[in-house]
């Protein structure tokens, strides 16, 4: 089968043997944004429109595709949910040749009824092995970081925080920008801004020390973006993770190193699982396909 | 005298009286920002050198103005200090004709030792009435929002709080923006805002809500940017009220009405000051300098 991870701003696609083994992988910059007048058709032919030809007829779809700015809505699934669940739930889309499904995103709700939602993390839970276990916590770090409780085979629970998206937004848009200079994070740096989101006082304050601490020469520009990543993230780790929890940490290899210093700093264990929980998850719903 | 309040972006002017009463007053757009050159003599002469001239020799500045960015860097005074302290401390700068002095900042610590500062705050703060009380508590909302103590004619601690620029570059620079339309603070999303503020979660959960309530129909575009205004002022309210005290507001009549909103509904009182602060404290620090 095909499998495509297919995002707001790229496309990953890979061809899976019957066991899940990736034969084949490409990736293109061709995310559901860049596609020209809604022809995911043709922008899916572009990726894998040789291998259809070859002979590989069944192709899951998961990510912002299923979205309403996507090819076609594949509506939310409410958790708790697992694999099998998801295959039972996929959208077809109209494609000559081949039959293409949809993933379906997932809806929970926090404690105060406030809709939750994911479109692609579903996915790369999927395929994770700690899914099977009785109670799991998982991280998604990204521009809005999903933690995921895992019992038995299914996502139960989630809850979103926006801090990648914050750290950027603050990062371009306020004054704390104008002291920060680019390049990789500094560790000791953003340890210290993990430290401080442990100190008393709100995020609202804690954003005007990134200021405060660099007007009194008290953070270095070289410092400053990695401290405030660290503050950023060290809040949500907090308000995320119950005590001494372990976390199994999915997505980018340095996010993901970061997010392990962070959690380790508040008392929890990180395990950093592979980096192809997509596809993984991709091939574990592929095989509870009725492809017929 | 002349005081001027001199921020970054805008200038505003007063011809005081002796005791304080505004003679005439002038506002420009004239921030140290847009000050070509660091000319901040032609910039001064350009809206008070007829006064000068008339025989106004006495001039006062606040602000930005004092800041490294400004004329001359006033070197930021220790809390607790009151307009007393602000007289015995101003910095002159060379000018032709008049004297010159700036009202530096003042300096405080939080629990953690992370610096506070503040510039223009302190002048409005010193000709607040309630700063003789034996223990006020001020806000001036804003990009950077100042919560201070005032005790026996001192301002004797303060916090900051980025909640005004947080919005702009939340609305600006994330995904909430998409949802979001211009216009006036609708009330009632405003206190939904609010009111969410004091549901569990961290606010960098909260944030998300803004975007999965709008996914979901339950957040309509023409509120959302109230929502998130409510929400995060709503933070920063929780965050620096304690419970049941009474706030005093300085700042702009309209930011003043939705802090009195946030502050009641989070079980304070607020009492919105006039907002001829900075001139009334310019007017109160002249009157304790010697000018000779």
């Amino acid at each position: 089968m095909i499998g495509v991870d297919w995002g707001t701003s790229s496309q990953r696609a890979f061809r899976l043997g019957a066991d899940g083994t990736v034969l084949e992988r490409r990736e293109a910059a061709c995310g559901i944004l860049h596609v020209a007048e809604g022809r995911f058709d043709v922008a899916l032919r572009a990726i894998a429109g040789d291998w259809i030809v070859a002979g590989e007829t069944q192709v899951l779809l998961s990510g912002m595709i299923g979205s309403r700015q996507g090819w076609v809505e594949a509506p939310y699934l409410p958790c708790p949910a697992g694999p099998d669940d998801l295959a039972a739930a996929l959208v077809r889309v109209p494609f000559e040749g081949a039959t293409v499904l949809l993933v379906p995103g997932l809806t929970d709700a926090d404690d105060a009824d406030t809709p939750e939602v994911m479109r692609g993390e579903e996915t790369q839970l999927a395929g994770l092995p700690s899914l099977l276990e009785e109670d799991a916590l998982a991280c998604l770090p990204g521009s809005h970081s999903k933690w995921a409780r895992l019992a038995d085979g299914r996502i139960t629970a989630f809850r979103t925080y926006l801090s990648g998206e914050a750290f950027s937004a603050l990062r371009d848009g306020t004054i704390l920008g104008r002291m920060m200079t680019d390049g990789p994070t500094v560790a000791a740096a953003f340890d210290r801004g993990v430290a401080r989101s442990a100190e008393p006082g709100h995020l609202l304050h804690h954003l005007f020390g990134v200021r405060s601490l660099g007007l009194m020469h008290r953070l270095a520009e070289a410092d400053s973006a990695s401290y405030l990543s660290g503050l950023l993230i060290g809040h949500e780790v907090h308000a995320a993770l119950p005590t001494g929890r372990l976390v199994h940490l999915v997505g980018a290899g340095p996010l993901c190193a970061l997010y392990a210093r962070a959690i380790a700093s508040c008392g929890g264990n990180a395990v950093i699982e592979d980096s192809e929980a997509a596809c993984r998850g991709l091939a574990r719903i592929g095989r509870a396909v009725a492809w017929a």
